[in-house]
């Protein structure tokens, strides 16, 4: 077969539990996929990353691109063979990156041209050379290149942005080289009105993607405008491919984006936070640089299987982000993401077993829980 | 047995081949100690260093007194579990550090007073008061409190800096607590002059140590100063005694040491460098930022057996120090600690065979060899 595959395992209500295949293997949805921006999960390597339970990363074109460049990448084996991640890997298009991070472009029907950061260099993005640099990097999954609506945006912006994504979509479909076990994902645009998120579903669903992801979230709107969008959205996806809710999040992001049928994530926070001295917990985050951890022999967290929490105690990990040492980067990070992946399985076995409502409640009880003592 | 221990095992020419025993084990000489600063090897695991084949590391009692604190380290378990390394641990008297770091400091027979650079807070630092801190950090190796007398210098501050350092040699010794496995070592002084190195040990001696370290060296006299130094100082330490020469060193300083008959060694060089994108290899030192790396899809050095070697390419380690990327620092500290441990154990093989000449000549021809092209 062509493109990725997807299998629905089981249901509860809303909430899905199933499988992409992809050429590098396979990863079991609820998935979070850590971000590997340029080449590497940061202060992680990649059997760390595997060992987290982690089983898709996340790839970006716009840093790839202009460093160290998908030709090179491609000469170089492809992106798995290149940094020695041999499982799934999905690339974004490039186009959120180079609207957000660069000031140097300008915008046209054909694409964008913007400057590089690192060198001035000019470069060009557009459906046709997204495809082309996401299937040098050898992407598992490309994304289609589409406009991120910015936040907020009056209804006819937000139509005219949507429609040129659209545009893009059906280009981005023509320039992809279909393979078996390479899928290219839609991404439904529209911001918060649901008349436009619907008709760019239609105009999306008639071209026919691998699998859908709902973009220009998590862009300011606040959780309550996320959901709402979500719980939209979602029910008129086609329910024979996987979901993705691009750049979320934190981890009541995620229960609640599972709990309406999203089934793939990406996010920064938890290796961003594990350099900036931030622990994620079933309890909510803790704070390393706080001076109460000094004498800690506790672990972070005493109920973690992760390396972090088995070897070490916070009076230890405090003392290494307090001397800004790496290893104290290193360790958090995989904490993070072992913390991350585990939210993820607890989500998986809860569909499974139909109770996720229950799954959910405990998880409140403990994240929010005003009777409970953070860690 | 009170102290540490030390076996003879081969000797070649000068060149010995020994074994340590400790509180917390033995490790093999001639010994490279990789330096953890602050209660960890930069960018490493425990695991990994251990990997490497290091069996023994150094803390700096300097940066352990001021964070954690010495105190707080004994409440946590002492340094080995603080750290999680559970092999033998050495650490220096401060004073070295005290003197190179602190610019707000007043030497005094007594001592040296000085304020934190962490919070200004006063401390003091004496032999009695170095010998406390480092029972509480629990090393197994501990050393004498000196003055690490500057170079180049006059040779009647040198002797006044020897003789006070044997002042605080003999305090250090009437305040270190003896036990089993645990070792105190003195520290020669005298600087380049051979009556005021001959006078330091016998006043060491008469007092009696584990070990015997050569210090006041490796402060910029230069090579062929240091060996000259090594050459006449070391026939007058006793043979039954471990000799270890501080702060050194390059490969080729480890090389010409080993052959005079030293026994440990530590120096930031192999960790420090993997974070300044130097790579060590049996062919001398690669700056991986070169563009000639760009496109490489060698290893480092194809013969290494390292993590990094065998993982990745020149290429990848390449883009990811251009990038800043904290995994390019972690890459590297792991080749080049496995460097550091192959020519150690490469050299203490020599030994036992009776072949240091031949190492030594086939170390040279590679490293410093004209006709040999730079990996």
């Amino acid at each position: 077969m062509s493109g990725t595959g997807f299998k629905l395992l089981a249901t509860d209500g809303t909430a899905r539990r199933g499988q992409v295949s992809t050429a590098h293997g396979t990863f079991e949805t609820p998935a979070f996929m850590p971000v590997g921006t340029a080449a590497t999960v940061k202060a992680m390597t990649p059997e760390w990353v595997a060992e987290t339970g982690a089983e898709c990363i996340l790839g970006n074109t716009y840093h790839l691109m202009l460093r160290p460049g998908a030709e090179r990448v491609a000469n170089l084996g492809g992106l798995h063979e290149f940094m020695n991640w041999h499982g799934p890997i999905l690339t974004d298009s490039g186009g959120f990156q180079v609207m957000s991070l660069n000031d140097l472009r300008t915008l046209t029907e054909e694409g964008v041209r913007f400057r590089s950061h690192i060198d001035g260099s000019y470069h060009d993005l557009s459906p046709e050379s997204s495809m082309d640099i996401q299937r040098l990097l050898d992407a598992d999954i490309t994304m289609a290149f589409d406009e991120c609506t910015p936040f907020p945006c009056e209804k006819d912006e937000a139509a005219k942005s949507m429609a040129l994504s659209m545009r893009w979509a059906k280009r981005s479909k023509d320039a992809f080289t279909e393979r078996d076990g390479y899928g290219l994902f839609g991404i439904v645009q529209g911001s918060v009105y649901q008349d436009l998120r619907q008709e760019s579903i239609t105009a999306l669903t008639d071209i026919g993607f691998d699998g859908y992801a709902v973009g220009g979230l998590a862009v300011g709107e606040g959780q309550e405008t996320m959901l709402e969008v979500l719980s939209y959205t979602l029910p008129e996806l086609p329910d024979d491919r996987p979901r993705y809710l691009m750049g979320v999040g934190k981890p009541d992001d995620l229960v609640y984006a599972v709990a309406r049928g999203i089934d793939m994530f990406d996010c920064v926070l938890p290796t961003r936070s594990g350099r900036t001295n931030q622990a994620f917990t079933r309890r909510g985050t803790v704070n390393m640089r706080n001076a109460r951890h000094k004498d800690d022999k506790r672990p972070i967290d005493p109920d973690c299987t992760c390396y972090t929490c088995t070897t070490y105690s916070r009076a230890y990990v405090h003392h290494l982000v307090m001397a800004k040492e790496i290893l104290g980067m290193m360790l958090l990070t995989r904490h993070n993401l072992h913390y991350y992946q585990e939210l993820m399985a607890g989500m998986r076995d809860a569909i499974t077993s139909g109770t996720f409502d229950v799954f959910q409640a405990a998880f409140e009880k403990d994240y929010f829980g005003e009777d409970i003592e953070p860690l």
